[in-house]
């Protein structure tokens, strides 16, 4: 691409350098902000760098935040004692929109992947551990995404609480609500079969 | 969407605000930049201000620019006797690109399409009169998309020049380079059939 102006290539370039944008949605991105108002741009480019320098991890459950210790911690009408483990800030934003989950969460920053090269040491299984023994925590439900990376985090992490009096859940994995049977892969109907509940339970659960 | 933050959901907001990115990929893009060290974070930040602050429109030709007049058009190894029109910035860059255009461009700034409220007063098309009445302008290039709006907009411009010495030229319009012939539409290939070329000419200009 040649450009006429080094200012326009300058942004283009920081553009393209974000995830699943190319030169040419860049492109098209800049020459929208170009056409807008300068004060909207510079609200746009003051989010963006007020956000990467005062955002903060809560310390508790690593979680975003504007404080030290995020709004979900710090909620007393939240129940403390049950303590939903993530892989990530985004499932912690889903799970929150739900509206169904009234614990605490634990972010653990990934899932163990040997082959990404991440061990157990670069995610907060420790800082976990810490949790379990000194809060009053009954129970850990791991909403990690289903796959081996998923399952092995959940294998580590279990045999690390063995003997700890906290009982062990991870979410419901079948088939999804309007999913349809046949297209369904063989594994998550195996499994959707192997785990079935009662119907009254389900009934109820609506 | 719930967010833990008002820091990530402000920038969420405003990313999402960008044509085509919505709040799930405005959130992928935000995480990522959270990942990202400061100082890049900062420079990208600071690349769109100062792009949006400091950028220039050419006064001649109406492309971007970082000077009052744009690198194109200060250049005097192009030959400024042929000029080609086009409708915005993306199409001088495509231009630029193929490196067969060694003219000078004008940015019209859009085409006129009374649906979209867009009147030839909203374009620089008397700038675009001037410019051929003044400069020793021989031929002007329509390279305008092929549609009803870029049509109106040739035909248009055409009107005004009528008396002038210059010759009028659009981009040939047939079959892409490949193309297949039976999934064109009617109109393109009966435009190229009426335009049809020489083949000695079509030989050598490849």
């Amino acid at each position: 691409m040649v450009f006429s102006s080094s200012l326009l290539e300058n942004a283009v370039n920081e553009f393209a350098k974000l995830p699943g944008i190319g030169k040419k949605t860049a492109l098209r991105l800049v020459l929208h902000l170009i056409k807008q108002d300068k004060g909207e741009v510079a609200q746009f480019s003051e989010a963006v760098a007020r956000m990467r320098n005062e955002i903060k991890f809560c310390k508790t459950c690593f979680n975003i935040s504007d404080e030290t210790v995020c709004h979900i911690c710090s909620n007393r009408s939240r129940s403390n004692g049950i303590l939903c483990v993530v892989e990530n800030i985004r499932d912690v934003i889903a799970i929150e929109s739900t509206q169904q989950f009234n614990g605490l969460y634990h972010v653990l920053g990934g899932v163990i992947s040997p082959l990404d090269g991440i061990g157990p040491d670069q995610l907060t299984i420790d800082a976990l551990v810490d949790r379990i023994k000194n809060e009053e925590i009954q129970e850990i439900i791991f909403a990690l995404n289903p796959n081996i990376q998923g399952d092995t985090t959940i294998y580590y992490i279990g045999r690390k609480l063995t003997d700890l009096p906290v009982k062990i859940t991870t979410i419901a994995r079948g088939i999804a609500f309007g999913g349809e049977l046949e297209y369904a892969d063989e594994m998550t109907l195996a499994k959707s079969i192997s785990n079935r509940i009662p119907v009254e339970h389900y009934v109820n659960a609506k």
